[in-house]
């Protein structure tokens, strides 16, 4: 006897999402067997509904539920500076830390060759057009510190020269705070030192 | 800016399931935002339709597509054996050993009046009248081997013990094949030691 079919379907299903192997997939596939209909109902509405409602935002091209988002809509932004992210978490993880007034763009990936993206498949295009148009003095480079993100925010900065009022910076890597010095690694520990500053 | 409402309601849905805290279910949500429409819709449709469509073995009380279920509808199976186990789960691993030809009982669960489960919350009472009615000559109780698992096999141990045909067996509990000696917790090696037999 094998799982039955209705079951197997949704193990299937649970497999595709990223970080859930076979075994997982079961177990949750299982799990909800053992929930309340309605409560299935709620998931597999919240999963349809997600989907209709959100949009992406015209002009930082975040995923929202309205465009322009609610921080390219906000008057008492900085509207000279822009920090570029990956991905719409990225940018989320940076208002969460409440110091940072200025607008985001995302670019909804990085350059990867062996993935098959390149800067066309990025919202690199609205990037340029937004620091032409728009009064942009500066740009921070917050991708993630791997080498597709290095490779992006290298990227982005050739393209941004051409512009000579735009100031392009990237975000500082070292030691993390309440880190301890022993547990980093070592590409880590030869950015802190090279980018160490006076006190 | 938070995350919007339609991300924020998948992520809630998420975190309801087992074994997925908030970062997983961020991870999922998003990725979720990047599926094609078919892909969300295929899932959806597989949460819905699987509560319609399995339904409890009238005979064994197993989640199956049918009733009875395959294993209690197959003519060739020895009716005179029944394999007790908590959950539909352990039935499909004891099924894939392909080497036991005999019924199941599904109970369940186990036994935990920490989580408010009684004897009455099991399949119980199916399982003494499929002894009283059928001929079962053995019984082999393969509840888990935890503190809730261990009791619940002692209960229907006791419980069977007033049918005098019966006999009410154990599965065995030792060293995992393959497994090394050194790795074994104390528990497991004291039950090896104690249920080591003569060869």
């Amino acid at each position: 006897m094998q799982f039955p079919e209705p079951i197997l379907r949704l193990i299937q299903q649970f497999e595709r999402l990223p970080g859930i192997g076979p075994k997982s997939a079961q177990r949750l596939a299982f799990y909800v067997t053992t929930m309340a209909d309605e409560q299935v109902q709620e998931f597999a509405q919240a999963l349809l509904r997600m989907k209709q409602e959100l949009t992406i935002c015209e002009q930082c091209c975040a995923i929202s539920d309205r465009s322009p988002c609610p921080v390219c809509g906000d008057p008492l932004r900085d509207r000279s500076v822009i920090c570029v992210v990956q991905d719409t978490r990225d940018m989320l993880a940076i208002e969460r830390m409440q110091a940072y007034d200025g607008l985001y763009h995302v670019l909804g990936g990085a350059i990867s060759p062996m993935d098959g993206i390149g800067p066309d498949q990025l919202h690199l295009r609205e990037l340029l057009q937004r620091i032409a148009n728009e009064q942009v003095t500066e740009l921070i480079l917050a991708t993630n510190s791997t080498v597709e993100g290095e490779a992006t925010a290298m990227y982005i900065a050739r393209l941004a020269h051409h512009f000579d009022q735009l100031q392009v910076t990237r975000i500082a890597h070292g030691i993390p705070v309440g880190g301890d010095l022993e547990y980093a690694d070592e590409i880590t520990l030869k950015r802190a030192m090279e980018f160490r500053r006076p006190i």
